[in-house]
């Protein structure tokens, strides 16, 4: 039994093995977690956008030892009232990117999604582009965003405005250069 | 390798023993499935309702073969249009009460729900209830409508007036017999 959770749950509830409990995990993720992207507008930064990666599953707060075990687990995150809906759901996030590389992204290479690979492939090499530099020049940031926009596009800014935005600063600084 | 799904999916996208493919469906169940108690109107049967237990995994078209993978280890249930969203949505259901107590049951009780644990246990009672014939006098059919609001209350009908009409039809076969 994993008496390493016993703080958290009753051992006696949770599969007998780490290597199930891992999977276990996988397929909740697969059903209910998100590797998302998100695309921000921040003006103070060099081309006025950003790009995000975060992992996080969401669960109503009854069941917050599921986003204990995640974070146990995955031995990285933090749990948090899901904005908006304060109330009642709690979020487990993963947002630092050293924590998405080193930890989140090695156990879902291990544990490999099957619903959401396609998400989780272009996740990783968003986050990997990201750790590489990529989005240091104006290029590099707009194949993200494109990229971003590819996997998702129920998003509330419109992609060519930001692809305007960042050739109009790319431009300006070129200028100035 | 899972070979024996290889007709549905690549075997080297899934997990690499049966029993983690268990684990891993177990944990899509935690986080996407749903061990339902519909309580339904059906004049023509002695005391006006009916309880139907049903075990349901909603998801995107784009995924069905999670739901044939379900259908596959369950070896029961089939998978249908989601009511209402039929263009995108997909339901792998299973509402035959023998499949359910032989089939869905057992698994769950060997692969345990953590975050679905107290409805899982109310839905064994309930179908275990209905196998004994409980539901076929009018306190036991009572007792299992109360037992399923309990477990969720947003439901179309209220449970007094279920209630009434149970006992009202209940008090009528008296009065002819």
């Amino acid at each position: 039994m994993l008496f390493e959770f016993r703080d958290m749950i009753d051992p006696a509830k949770l599969p007998k093995r780490r290597k199930y409990l891992n999977y276990y995990l996988l397929g909740f993720t697969d059903g209910e977690g998100c590797f998302s992207i998100s695309i921000k507008k921040q003006s103070d930064t060099r081309y006025g956008w950003v790009v995000d990666p975060v992992f996080h599953v969401t669960q109503h707060k009854d069941n917050r030892v599921i986003l204990e075990l995640f974070k146990r687990v995955l031995g990285c995150g933090r749990i948090i009232p899901k904005p908006g809906q304060e109330e009642k759901i709690l979020q487990y996030v993963v947002d630092n990117r050293r924590h998405l590389s080193e930890k989140v992204i090695p156990f879902f290479k291990k544990h490999k999604p099957i619903a959401k690979s396609k998400e989780f492939e272009h996740f990783c090499r968003i986050v990997e582009a990201l750790e590489n530099g990529e989005h240091k020049k104006a290029e590099g940031l707009k194949k993200l965003i494109i990229m971003a926009y590819d996997l998702s596009d129920e998003r509330k800014h419109n992609v060519e405005e930001i692809i305007q935005e960042i050739e109009r600063r790319a431009g300006a600084s070129e200028t100035i250069r």
